[in-house]
């Protein structure tokens, strides 16, 4: 937190919208509409959740259009409340500097180049041949290979590994315990044993991708793994060899993407999901959570495959008939083949 | 293992119940009835494994009142053959001391307060303004970010990482791998990009809370993500910002808990299960493995919704119709029409 | 890469097979029909992708007998070209180089047994006890527990976490941030607290066992855990304590197996699958991604229990008629009734 206060009438005069109510009203944080103080801005961007204006706390108010007069709190009307609320807070909340330097403890390689801007910190190990860009700040314990390339403004928190010749563009962020390159599962079987397939794609990784801690990205067999710009990825995701993310897709916790699946641009996949491997999807698609894809997806659109809950006493009904619903099928046809023997000058 | 012995006589002084057989029987360790030496103290828990007691080698066994005549060995008769086994094993098997002191190749910032009876490890980094409590053991590798309060004997086995601010109570235990307060998945969309919303919440974590390997929790977004005290997750589960998880609930490994979702006290979730965001579970709930829940549950009770799984051929015909329920029932409801047209005066 | 040039009369002296062709034909390394260069070799391991043996720009391809003739390039005619294809990519891809000894930031327990041969990376703990085999390439940021044996050749990329006692054979790979013999989730509930179990057991590997990122392996609660030879884990994989997996078994990722599973020689089980505890598994099963397996397999096959995907509107109306499943099933048999009733001579 900044701990510096801002004026409404500031505030929009950098970011947009228009005030509505006392524009020298000041405040130093965002907050949820619940828990604001009187020196904090909330925002409303569903209108569904309008009552909570009445009983909020906060100072000021960011809202939309059709909600600019449904508070007298002093507020900022804007076209869409949450992007001008991620603005704000990013203003309100910038990144703790890290200072410029390699710490003593780390270990770089003598071919490698790094940036003078760039922060490499404590127990960091940096290949052959690695370019780190300017204003990278590798956190301790990360582990960069021989030949690997970052951009520009590439964050790595503490214990990241990219495995070598990896290349990841400007302004990506990795979290910790992400594994970037590692081999795919690539075996083929002979005479009772697997033998390995060396994997010597690489990852390539484009600007302004995050990566969510422990999510693990795996190098091609032959062909690189790609993930294209904008692509955002929560945590625990395993995307495997050779698969191809389109630009700006977003992808929800402990998703698995199987080899060789290629996913389209401006996807959003639900937590839990997976796609099989080789499948294509088509831009625009969007998965619900814990939905398996098991063939390619051509057209945009939602699409779900949940088996819904209950009690267990009434799962246990229902899954019993699931085994047989061929049989009840064709129960239904011999139904309907005696109703036509009863009442022949029927249509149907 | 302790390699001291001891008698089921002493042993009973200190953690109850009642010997029968021979009491002076000397025990060193705890082992499955299946594999048990002479030297070792087995246990039945539940009375359908009762067979094993006949050819075990154990030297002496822990039963329940239920089973106490149901052998003759040596053995301790209890309310809770479980419990006592657990509290036994852990003195039998206590865990091996770290030495207090902060190891040469730590990089501690200037302003951390570390007490002087914890344990950090090589290579830890620990940052500015964090404070270790007493007997805490942080193992090689860690990374505790500024500002993070751990409290009394924590502890963190290698290369876990603490984000800055985060708050961890008495006794937590965090396995490898662990990652506590990365920023929660928060982007808003905005002319075709994504925007990161900063995440300025913290995880606040109770006392007691053990945590498995390479398990994720994300910072809040705004407000905190909450653990309460007692709280057990097992490995490879995701808990995405702003959850909270009641006291003592019991997560089995690889679930995944999206943004905002609020779980019970006493609840038990089985492995690879799913809840949604903003889900609301009540106490003492317990959630079959490999279930998806998709809106809040307000009553105490066991839930399921587990597709049951059969050879690839029935499958195939099975699922087949499933595509198709909704023309199954209109097939039905057709037939039962044409019935009652037959019919008239039936009733239904 | 290599860059060295092989010709095609060279490789099959070394590997077999028959060459057709341009003998003197020369390559430096493997690649896929379609992105092959004119100095690669190719591989065609399914004959349904025979057309694109007439685009292809490899200057040699690997065939199998069956299309010995479907193209004139320069070729390789196999029982297996996919096989053949894995060992003529190893050998063209060596792994680098590790120079033997043990650098100056590791830090080594006093009665660590280390092979001369063996390379111990930047910032890797060792503890008391640990042994070390020939050839070992421990890379940087590992940790190694007291009493860990690693057999001969064994590789461990960075930060991967061994605990204390666990046994690895010769040539396992573990890859970043792998966690091998975390404690099992063991806890016996006692007036409503959970009490922890200790997990004494241990984690014991096979010869050729390879291990993708991020997968955890608990140690055993009173007996090992034990993951038998030439078994393949790809990533995010969950293992649990007392768990057996049988030779030669290969895993894809996000699979988790609960506590006590017992699972065959040869199985192979797709993606984000799941098997319950205490179950057992056959050799040579087959289990398709995202299956759960909740009662144990008897005879080889292959298994699956997938909730088909579709539409979300065409799902909403299905999943609504799943909930109700016994009613459907019960009308049916109402109708059935009736028609018996309407048409009494009727033999069904």
């Amino acid at each position: 937190m900044s701990g510096i206060v801002y004026r409404l009438d500031d505030i929009a005069a950098r970011f947009g919208g228009r005030v509505l109510g006392n524009a020298a009203a000041q405040v130093s944080q965002v907050a949820t509409l619940d828990s604001a103080q009187e020196n904090n801005i909330a925002f409303l961007a569903n209108s569904k959740y309008r009552a909570q204006l009445a009983t909020t706390r906060a100072g000021a108010v960011i809202v939309a259009e059709a909600d600019a007069e449904a508070t007298e709190l002093p507020r900022i009307v804007c076209d869409n409340p949450y992007s001008y609320f991620a603005k704000l807070s990013a203003f309100l909340n910038p990144l703790p500097p890290a200072a410029a330097g390699i710490h003593a403890s780390a270990v770089v390689g003598k071919t490698a180049r790094i940036a003078a801007s760039a922060h490499v910190g404590a127990n960091v190990v940096i290949g052959e041949g690695a370019q780190i860009g300017a204003h990278c700040v590798i956190r301790e314990g990360c582990s960069i290979g021989a030949g690997v390339v970052l951009g520009e403004n590439v964050r790595l928190y503490p214990r990241v590994v990219i495995y070598h010749d990896c290349v990841l563009g400007n302004n990506v962020i990795a979290h910790s315990g992400v594994v970037i390159g590692a081999d795919g599962f690539g075996i083929a079987m002979e005479e009772g044993r697997w033998l390995k397939i060396p994997q010597i794609g690489r990852v390539v990784i484009g600007n302004d991708v995050e990566i969510g801690a422990n999510t693990t990205i795996d190098r091609g067999a032959l062909d690189d793994t790609v993930i294209e710009e904008g692509v955002k990825l929560d945590n625990q995701i395993q995307i495997a060899h050779n698969v191809r993310i389109g630009a700006h897709t977003a992808i929800a916790g402990c998703v698995g993407i199987a080899g060789s699946a290629t996913i389209g641009k401006y996807c959003r996949i639900g937590g839990s999901a997976g796609i099989l491997g080789h499948l294509q999807i088509a831009d625009y698609v969007e998965i619900a959570s814990f939905t398996l894809i098991g063939k390619s997806i051509r057209e945009r659109g939602s699409y779900s495959g949940i088996f819904p809950f209950s009690s267990n006493q009434e799962w246990r009904k229902n899954a019993a008939h699931l085994r047989h619903l061929d049989k009840l099928a064709d129960r239904i046809k011999q139904l309907e083949q005696q109703m036509a023997a009863l009442n022949p000058a029927s249509d149907k």
